[in-house]
């Protein structure tokens, strides 16, 4: 049985995502289907590549990941379908697919849009026939022709390392006001503390459970980067803090 | 294997959708569950009505679509299943079932309700097991007998077509605050413009990306007909519009 | 086939679940995942204990449930499988588990945490990898050594009963803001009426049709107890009540 996971800024109070879910269940039978989330703030590209960079490894190789946060939906931007890694990958071309690694590697087609898909909803129309075929044993270079030029990236933001600071930003803000940061735990080793937007945000500890509630605490996040967090509370509320905030590790 | 859809407004919140979906698995072993939405608006029969009327053609035949928004759970309101155009539908007799088509054709059976079903949860009780059944592919006479007279469907409003204007209305606000309307994508061939609620909404065009963020688009949406949204915004807000508002295509 | 219920409070905005349910689906392959709800509001132990209480009978035995509600995730609280009434479950040792039948009866391990379990997501990297193996058919006692002494649970609040009246309190609140309490059918038969806090709440009707939208009706829920809401509208909001409010039940 194989699988398609669905990573979409639909929401899920509409029919959108039910109608996807029809779409692959009818043109895949069998196929098990997998939400990352429908609850990406619309349009928001970085967050999604961060999501899909985080949860693709961890399916089994043979999966087919499809991304529909699509605000070009119907524009020239280009619909795309590519294996990396032994995993399929299906979506826009608009920079969602930026947190893989090694994209440049990627063997990567372009999909054909029907005048018949309806220019709103390109994830039921074009993305999730191409995904089902996919998922189905379909080749790649059946569901169109390879793109010229590159896909789109947009510009990760990068640390910046001296003698005696780090200095990374955050890059996403989870449900709860966790500050994820693009801070490794080698950036932060040895170091004295941290600072968000010029604010002392304490030492880098372990887990939650290190500070009492309403404490502030620094971690190696389980994405492998730095975050800080108020134990049952927002760091980004504390903070006024969000994508792009200057976050600095201190060294005395 | 075959497949349930899901529609209620239970939201995902609390235990009752887990209760669901274990009497589903544990009655018929091997089916795939599909949620269409559990967001539907408390009580709201027209927005279930849209959304099946929307999702259930794209599921293979042998479907069964459960519906539960029922705020007449455990009155006379009779429980219903039946079949039409190879899907199977279960669900109360209270106008959910009104956006499906040649509804006159099916052929209905009236569920029973036992004395040990819980009078506030039905969906657990008496539409899980009927559509379990059916998943497993039991016949539907064997369910229930058949109803009679005819079920409940509420009015849905019509489109009023002369020379100079066609006027139709909202049937549905999803949650980004586009506005589906009833006017098909012929009512407005060649018009000039639309209003909504008395004000100019601009004319037809095909997708968001044909205008700035802000701005008004009315386009024809996924469903087939007529939307007006705000790329990046709500047109619920912008027009204080909401299901019944009126909208009008103006034609030179 | 095999099924796993999650039951979590990581919402489903994140790539939290996104990753579980990979990590789930490697290790597990063909398994049937089933949310209970990952809506759990944050480190909410009593409400994760009243929803898995309710759900996990209506799933068939070989069921793994796992929940990962874990405030004290990365702290020394243990990490538990067990098996009980032919299910299997896997969680923290932090009184999730409360809801369940003879739980004193259940054959209990710890879980190992390796070193390379992310100290924030035990869920991921020592929860999930357990359910799966469950799933997959290994042992119980191939997972960890049996746990010295007894699980963790919190006091459940009692009923008081004398002659003429009965208190309970309320145990749950639902997102519709119905009140669940902890009284049962037969703590209320013959009663006059309830109240909430002290205010009146009416006599036990049967069911939400049995009062005009806006009123206020106690019935015995789908859950075995007395419940108390307000038709389209929150009883929690008219009493200004939650979880721990007192509920009476008045004799004449």
């Amino acid at each position: 049985m194989s699988i398609i996971t669905l990573l979409t800024d639909f929401g899920t109070a509409d029919p959108y995502v039910g109608e996807l879910r029809g779409v692959l269940l009818s043109r895949a039978p069998g196929v098990a289907l997998a939400d990352l989330t429908h609850d990406v703030s619309p349009g928001n590209i970085p967050a999604a590549a961060y999501i899909l960079g985080r949860a693709w490894s961890q399916y089994p190789a043979g999966t087919v990941h499809m991304v529909v946060v699509d605000p070009g939906v119907g524009t020239r931007r280009r619909a795309l379908a590519f294996s990396l890694a032994g995993h399929h990958f299906v979506g826009p071309d608009n920079g969602v697919f930026t947190g893989l690694p090694d994209l440049e590697h990627a063997d990567v087609v372009e999909l054909p849009v029907l005048e018949s898909a309806a220019p709103t909803f390109h994830g039921r129309d074009v993305f999730a026939p191409a995904a089902a075929a996919l998922a189905s044993g379909k080749d790649l270079s059946t569901l169109g022709p390879p793109i010229e030029g590159s896909l789109t990236r947009f510009q990760m933001a990068e640390v910046r390392r001296d003698e005696r600071k780090v200095i990374g930003v955050v890059v996403y803000v989870d449900h709860f006001g966790n500050l994820v940061t693009n801070l490794t735990g080698l950036d932060v080793t040895g170091c004295a503390g941290l600072e968000v937007s010029g604010q002392d945000a304490g030492p880098v500890r372990t887990t939650f459970g290190d500070v009492p509630p309403g404490g502030l605490v620094a971690y190696v996040g389980s994405g492998g980067t730095v975050e800080i967090a108020v134990r049952e509370g927002s760091a980004a509320r504390r903070f006024d803090a969000g994508v792009g905030s200057r976050v600095r590790a201190v060294f005395s």
